[in-house]
């Protein structure tokens, strides 16, 4: 449909059509009898008739059912258009990936766009339209559960990866009408959801204007660049005002700085919960603030539904902000070609095929090894031979539990173990297994169990971790470190006296500390997702080796939190040469520094670096490049990420002691050697100064590059 | 002298003279001889004749020696213009009184002013102008060390405690220069220094200009509107610019909103690290950028001296700045009465017999008295009873270091341990002392003597806490618990089946866990100063009845911080009637509540609220009187603070639960009730919108009363 159309389209809808576009619900209110309906519905606050003007509705999936609902629903709309299909499709459909931190962790973009592919690939055929992806969020605070959405703690690597998402999801040129395999993105959340007080769920987000605009908007805008369809706000207030209802955050900044022209949903009742932040008076006051604040879809509440109509009579809102609203959303829909086809690619046949494909199943193989990061390897304990007698002991040796929360169609019970991979992988390996059952109590029985074939190996796998509800939304937790089951488990495997690798399956940056010094090998798993036991076990073994790298700091404990790789020096820096001075900023219990940094990660070889040179061009927009040769200089070929960061040395504000720039991924071989290049432009030292804008200034600058953000060389230069 | 007289005085001054009277060096300079000084003479950053000009020292004391040094400077000083003797008089000058942190815990700001009466009135005797206190910043986080220096959480008590102890210092009307027994206040640290990220000392601030506003400068502006006659800058950021050289901050903020006219002197070094910031390039940045941001006296570093002349000649910087700080200085030094007598009431036989006095230690016993908390009281196990047997065992039975940080002056060996007091007070008492040497660890020997004193005793009174150098300046902790040898110490007495009862000194409000549940009775000591082991007894044996109210809440444990009673409610409230919803703001591994909440403190008796009532005298500037009958239902006298409370239901900006708004202090006798009425103008329900200005808006209100933060009756009101 052309623009003209739409907005005859428009002309044509009644103001109970056009508010019902605002309004979106569940899939229940159209696949259950409505006699069984609770909530909104039973409240009268949402009749049948309403139910056929509603414009979307969201965690309904499955061609079969997509399409009934749209064919019945077609039918009672006067003006047939059509409704949209939306759900949190967040690290896959059915066939589940790592989950985004652990995908972060390859530090491919390229790999998660193709993740994103086959997401959409499954959501498209099953009926889906959008999926409320990707989360964009930088965290700094592992005590938030939803850490395991988000992609880390780096601004530079949030906005790669935001984008690779969008483009993995909306296909080529995000001309979704002709990519009916693919689905609108919905970036989220606006804004600074990430940073919530004391990492609790849904608590205070406060920071300066400008800290958010420097460190927290550039992900969005990046997906938003990037094409995202929609945007979805946030739960949280930024400076006193909840995100979902602030003028300042969807008017200024995302339509008028941005100029983003999709459509912004509400999260699910966060309009509504204006009222609970205590900034609306009531539904009517939260329906007027949210419209002016530019909010198009109402997620399952009805404040819109309930007082639009009123609002507009009562000359308190403007009609022209209706109209817009409903428009973006009738655009989207046009953009997906629904007019033409309501259905689009959903059909239950293809579903079937496609879904949890083996070809699917392959990309989740790949990410899943790409993710898999490798913490300690002390004395080349990893990888395994086939011909060593291993035991694999703990939760989960046995535990399918590995797809990590926002999974909603992957199943556990189609989930290989790793006991089941052995048993189907390994016939010749020399393996025991002894299992434990529960992640949060381990039986005297389990555990000399696991001690007796702990002693009869040569190396023991000890198998620990999270289960997937202890991380994911409203999941926050004031300890991370292990169950304390599993660390008393550990403990006593230990003192068989045997070298012990440590799995660690879990959804947020844990407190290892327990396990790192004493550990042999030391591997987190992350929810690897379907293809995880795989995975692992092709990385235990050797078949694939360690490249990832992480993007978050792991704390040394939680009264260490938050600790981040890009901070400021302060004014009272500590000096490593002279750890005695007392008054330096530190801590007096434990080191400044996290217990594994931004950029870690293993392999299974070692990597050199040396003839560090950058060459400056000259002038009002520089070019800085900069060479470095890195060679293997191990016994075994591997895959080293060359990592760039820069340092201001003095700006308008403050400047981080490092920021990463760029990297540069290597696949070398034994001995070999490769001199890597990279350019910066000017534009990428920018900053936001005090006036909000964003530009580098002249002056001097460090350039450093190596294995991981504390293992760097160091070259000082001019601009 | 008169203002015209300061006037003429600085037309005669050269410019190495004016700029002379902006540096700040320690007493080192002038009473060490030349040869031995190292730093910045020894660099030739000060010569011999510039210290001729300079303008202050910090940290000479005791009028024999100040007086020597004042006398030699005047004879060397071309225009005679006197020395200022400045130091850190933080809670008392030999005399201690409780940690500020204790202190505050009286809710009494008349008694927390007799305090700094008595600490100037030793400090003026031995030869001090100006104390660098009060520190009024607000404080969310107890692993930053230095909490110990600030009275807590509540911007209204910072407020009323940042007046009382103004005016303790400086006395009646401001008017030192006839009050020689006072001292120039020096209100600290401008601005937020008590925000450091992660409560690591000297780390980043980060917050939005209106949180700023709202919670943490109105301290420093009661300070400073009860005539506080300096202010020092923080070593901070203020979104990404450092206090000290921030022209927002000290321009915009100080000068022009506070209408502040007296001096502003730099934290030690802190103008120079704003090289270390990364904000300036060096020295003669610094000098600029500070003279610029309006900072009159650089403490400890050399910027001014080195660069201040070739700015001016640069003209990088108008002399006129120069004449304004350098003006700013010869008021303080006239309004002190400096010019008619430089010695002032500096007078070493009168400091004899003034410092330390017997009634200064009355004062100092009053005040730990008022400052020690009763956190539980099971059973009633207190008071003691001189009959009952009672075992004092632990670090702390025998320990002196119960002075605190900050008690330059004070001294240990003069200071009574418990045994000491045990020994010279209670002689009938019948009880037995079994010590433990160290705070770190508990040796064999000590736990069996300390076990076998419990055996035979009815009660055991275990004496734990930190040492002084774990909390104050610089000495963040991650760990917030009681060091473990002592928690395990105190668990081995618990397993002699003993009523115990608990007493922590210490300097933060500790994660108390470990302890709360199992002890019979705990108490919060503080670091109670001088008179500490006198006041704890006459609160264990009952001569003096508990009173003290926590002003800032203990957390459950190290991850749920920051916890603080004046929180949002969040979009997602916890539901109390519904604790299994998930999807709400929570952890799920412990409440959102603390271990014990801001105005939580026990008596030996107990009180009923009833009868509460609220009269709204209704116009535009409305007046709420509040009414509620207080009974005392236990069995002995005791004070209640009761405290009322108030929360904006609706507001431009979410407004907190609840905030305190007032108190009253009420004794009563056993079985007597008094109805206590509470008047508040519209005025004091302010808060800073959008605009950053404060002011009330009509709506509804809740207002509360009761006992402590969560213990409170409700009624809603509209105005």
């Amino acid at each position: 449909m052309k623009q003209n159309d739409l907005q005859a389209l428009l002309g044509e809808m009644t103001l109970a059509e056009k508010i019902g576009q605002l309004q979106q619900v569940t899939g229940d209110f159209y696949t259950n009898d409505s006699a069984e309906i609770t909530g909104p519905l039973s409240n009268n606050l949402l009749s049948e008739d309403d139910l056929k003007n509603s414009g979307s509705v969201l965690g309904l999936s499955g061609a079969t059912d997509t399409n009934a609902v749209q064919k019945k629903y077609l039918e009672n709309n006067r003006l047939h258009i059509p409704l949209l299909f939306m759900a949190d499709i967040v690290h896959g459909y059915r066939t589940i990936f790592p989950i985004p931190l652990g995908l972060a962790t390859s530090w491919n973009p390229e790999l998660v766009k193709e993740t994103a592919a086959v997401a959409a690939k499954e959501s498209a055929v099953s009926g889906l339209h959008v999926t409320f992806s990707p989360m964009v969020d930088l965290v700094r605070d592992p005590r938030w559960g939803r850490v395991m959405e988000s992609t880390g703690e780096d601004p530079l690597l949030n906005c790669l990866y935001a984008e690779s998402v969008v483009q993995g999801y909306q296909g080529p040129a995000n001309d979704l009408i002709n990519n009916a395999d693919h689905i609108a993105a919905c970036v989220k959340h606006f804004a600074a959801y990430g940073a919530p007080e004391g990492g609790r769920e849904y608590n205070t987000v406060n920071m300066s204007d400008r800290e958010l605009r420097e460190n927290y908007l550039p992900s969005y805008q990046a997906a938003i660049n990037a094409g995202s369809k929609l945007v979805m706000t946030s739960f949280n207030t930024i400076d006193g005002v909840p995100a979902t209802v602030n003028t300042y955050l969807n008017r200024q900044i995302l339509r008028d700085e941005f100029k983003f022209e999709g459509v912004l949903i509400s999260d699910w009742a966060a309009m509504m919960e204006a009222i609970n932040h205590g900034v609306a008076e009531d539904h009517r006051d939260v329906a007027k603030q949210s419209l002016k604040a530019g909010v198009d879809i109402e997620m399952m509440t009805f404040c819109y539904h309930q007082f639009v109509e009123e609002l507009i009579s009562a000359k308190e809102v403007d009609e022209g902000l209706l109209d817009e609203a409903v428009l973006r959303i009738l655009e989207l829909k046009n953009d997906l070609g629904l007019f033409e086809n309501p259905y689009r690619s959903a059909d239950a046949v293809k579903e079937a095929a496609v879904v949890y494909s083996a070809e699917h199943q392959q990309v989740a193989l790949k990410a899943a090894e790409e993710s898999i990061v490798l913490l300690e390897n002390k004395n080349n304990v990893l990888p395994l031979a086939t011909s060593e007698k291993v035991a694999f002991v703990g939760p989960f040796a046995t535990s399918s539990d590995i797809l990590g929360t926002w999974s909603w169609k992957g199943e556990i019970s189609e989930t290989a173990s790793v006991a089941d991979v052995l048993g189907t992988d390994y016939p010749t390996a020399k393996v025991t297994i002894s299992p434990v059952a529960d992640v949060f109590s381990v039986t005297a029985e389990e555990l000399a169990a696991a001690k007796a074939v702990a002693k009869n190996a040569d190396k023991v796998v000890v198998l620990l971790g999270e289960t997937s509800q202890m991380s994911g939304e409203a999941s926050s937790r004031t300890s991370i470190q292990l169950p304390e089951a599993q660390l008393a488990f550990w403990d006593e495997i230990l003192s068989v006296g045997k070298p012990v690798i440590v799995v660690s399956f879990n959804g947020r940056p844990l407190d290892l500390s327990a396990v790192s010094e004493k550990v042999t090998g030391l591997v987190e798993a992350w929810f690897p997702g379907t293809k995880g036991a795989t995975a692992l076990l092709n990385i235990l073994y050797g078949k694939v080796a360690p490249k990832a790298r992480l993007t978050m700091s792991f704390p040394r404990n939680v009264g260490q939190i938050p600790v981040y790789y890009n901070h400021f020096n302060t004014g009272r820096p500590i000096n490593f040469d002279d750890l005695g001075n007392k008054y330096v900023s530190k801590y007096l219990d434990v080191p400044n520094t996290p217990l594994y940094p931004f950029g870690y990660g293993l392999t299974y070889t070692t990597f050199g670096y040396d003839h560090f040179k950058v060459a400056v061009e000259a002038g009002a927009e520089p070019v800085i490049t900069c060479q470095v040769r890195v060679k293997n200089t191990g016994q075994t070929a591997g895959t080293e990420i060359v990592q760039w960061y820069l340092r201001d040395i003095v700006g308008q504000v403050v400047r981080p002691m490092k920021e990463l720039k760029g990297f540069d991924t290597v696949e070398l071989q034994a001995g070999e050697e490769r001199v890597v290049t990279h350019s910066f432009t000017f534009a990428e030292l920018g900053y936001v100064h005090h006036d909000k804008k964003r530009y580098p200034d002249h002056g001097e600058f460090e350039v450093m590059v190596g294995s991981h953000s504390e293992s760097v060389l160091t070259t000082r230069i001019t601009l």
